[in-house]
């Protein structure tokens, strides 16, 4: 069994953004002779996402409103109060929206294709955009 | 060290159902002759859930009431409004109960078992039931 | 490839303490041989929670402040009332928040090092202090 590593860059515009990663995930395990195994899919930042589940745009509006219903942007939150925090940034519903949705991916590989269902798509949410977002993929796998 | 795949079905009866499927999860990890390592559980679907909790009812019937409570099951949604979307099954509270339960476990294997405290079930919740369901358990290790 | 477990104890001193282990789970790792890999960091219980994110105080204490008010200490939950659970301790409200933030942690290694962004930590919160947790890791790698 071997580690393979490898990384993405996903470039936003907009403060909240999802976009199906699926693709890119796909073509960079592909490049590696990885028949059976795992993968797992990891974003180095705080303030963004990774998840699995159906891509399909009026369902993607809807996650929009359920994590600004749950997490409003405005929240009165002390991690934006110059009082309690040096961060300029005014993000805490970033950082609460990404510890909601979670950022780690693990999904089989078998026959060297991503063990997915039908409408699984892997998808990347930006919460404090516009950003440059780096992701990992990593593969192990014989 | 070594890959190994296998996969389940559970058969749901309810639109919203709670399960423990550990005990399918162990027997099918100690099939493979593997001593230390990993397994994975998947589901491969986009409206039902796996995560780790105590299994009891009176608390399943607290997490039920907790996802109503937090994504309501007619909450005027985009993905189920013939407007904006095709999809004909009304289940965007479905999705979204997914995206926060989580549908993936990654859980360690010593001594060819499963590393479990006392309290620690494998939770399979269909939030999109009555329907047939496939769960993917992989193991790596040596 | 090899597998490699090791495991810790966090004493925690309140009935909700957010903490950032990552130096812990840092060294637990570098004492193993592994270059290149992943490394899964579990606990074995029910009631706490382990995830990745900034480690503020600030934040921390939003963090608090959201699963308060997502899934409060007193919500009239089945689980905590002696007509339906045999449950004494009342804690509800700890198995709910750590459903909805996870308790599991999969991080490449490479080089050796965990793979973390600069603002990354790995957090461990308990949810139903005080009390002594047991946290897993295991490292899979070459």
């Amino acid at each position: 069994m071997k580690v393979f590593n490898t990384s993405f860059t996903v470039t936003t515009e907009e403060p909240t953004e999802v976009s199906d990663i699926t693709k890119i995930v796909r073509d960079a395990i592909q490049q590696f002779p990885v028949t059976n195994g795992i993968a797992l899919v990891n974003t180095l930042h705080t303030t963004c996402a990774l998840f699995m589940n159906e891509y399909q745009s009026a369902l993607i509006g809807d996650l929009k409103s359920l994590i600004e219903r749950l997490v409003p942007e405005r929240g009165g939150y002390r991690h934006d109060d110059p009082r309690y925090s040096d961060c300029e940034r005014g993000n805490a519903h970033s950082h609460l929206r990404a510890a909601l949705l979670g950022r780690n991916i693990a999904v089989g590989v078998n026959n060297g294709e991503l063990m997915l269902g039908r409408f699984q798509s892997i998808i990347f949410a930006e919460l404090d955009g516009p950003r440059k977002r780096e992701i990992t993929v990593q593969v192990l796998g014989e």
